[in-house]
C-alpha cells in the first residue's frame, strides 16, 4: 500500500506544494511548528532516510537546500533548521523549519493553526522563490 | 578567531572522536540528549549549513549517514534522528541522535550526565563500527 506521502505526490491527497523535481517533492506541513514549515520527501518510497542510496540522499539534501533558501527569503527567520525523525510516516522526510530561536524547534510546542488561505499564500510566496 | 569546533578538529580542545575524513569530523556531543548523540562538522569553517557549497553539503550528508549506521549498530534505538539548529556555535553541525520515540529529540529534555569513562566507552564502540 502506498504511504500517505506517495498519495500526496500522486495528487490523490492534496498538498500545498512548494517544489518538485523528477526525484523529490516539497510541500507545507499541515501541522506546522512555525509558518513556512516544509517537508521534503523522495518520490522513491523509503522508510528510513539513511537507507536511501548515497547519491539519492546527497541529491535530496541539495534539493532541500534550494527549498530552504526560498523559505529564508520569504519567511522572517534567523535561518532554516532541519529535523528528521521518521517515526510516524514510513516514508523518509526532512522537516525544514524557519527558526529565530532554538525553542522554535521544540517538539512539545503547540502546532500552529492556519487557515487554508494562509497555507495557500505561504505556499505561493515560497514556491515562487524556489530555484531548482 | 577559530570556532570551538575548529579547535576540536585541531585537537586544541579534546573530544571523544567518532570518525574523521579529509573534509569532515564526528565526535560525541558532551551535552547528549541520549547516549550516542554525535555531532558531524565540516573542517571548513562555515556558520550556516545551507551556505555550504552543494558538493560539500552532499558529501557531508553521506559522511553523516556512515556515522549514523555505526551509531545504529552500537546503541539500542529505533533509528538515528537528525537535527540542525546552528544558533549557538557559528560552525555548521549535524546532530545525530539515536531515538526510540519522538520525545527523545525534544529540546527541552534534560541533558544526560555521563562520566568520562562512559564517553570513552561509547566513542570506542561507535568509532570501531564506522566504515568511511
Amino acid at each position: 500500500m502506498s504511504t500517505i506521502f506517495t498519495k500526496i505526490i500522486e495528487g490523490v491527497i492534496p498538498s500545498y506544494k512548494i517544489a518538485e523535481s523528477d526525484k523529490f517533492y516539497a510541500f507545507l506541513d499541515i501541522k506546522p511548528m512555525v509558518k513556512g514549515h516544509t517537508l521534503v520527501i523522495p518520490k522513491q518510497e523509503t522508510d528510513y532516510i539513511f537507507d536511501l542510496e548515497d547519491n539519492l540522499l546527497a541529491e535530496m539534501t541539495v534539493f532541500a537546500k534550494k527549498v530552504a533558501k526560498a523559505i529564508e527569503s520569504t519567511i522572517e527567520c534567523n535561518r532554516v533548521g532541519v529535523m528528521v525523525l521518521g517515526l510516524e510516516v514510513p516514508h523518509a522526510h526532512i522537516h525544514l523549519i524557519p527558526i529565530s530561536k532554538e525553542g522554535d524547534m521544540n517538539l512539545s510546542n503547540p502546532k500552529l493553526e492556519l487557515t487554508q488561505e494562509q497555507f495557500v499564500e505561504i505556499a505561493k510566496s515560497i514556491s515562487e522563490r524556489v530555484i531548482i
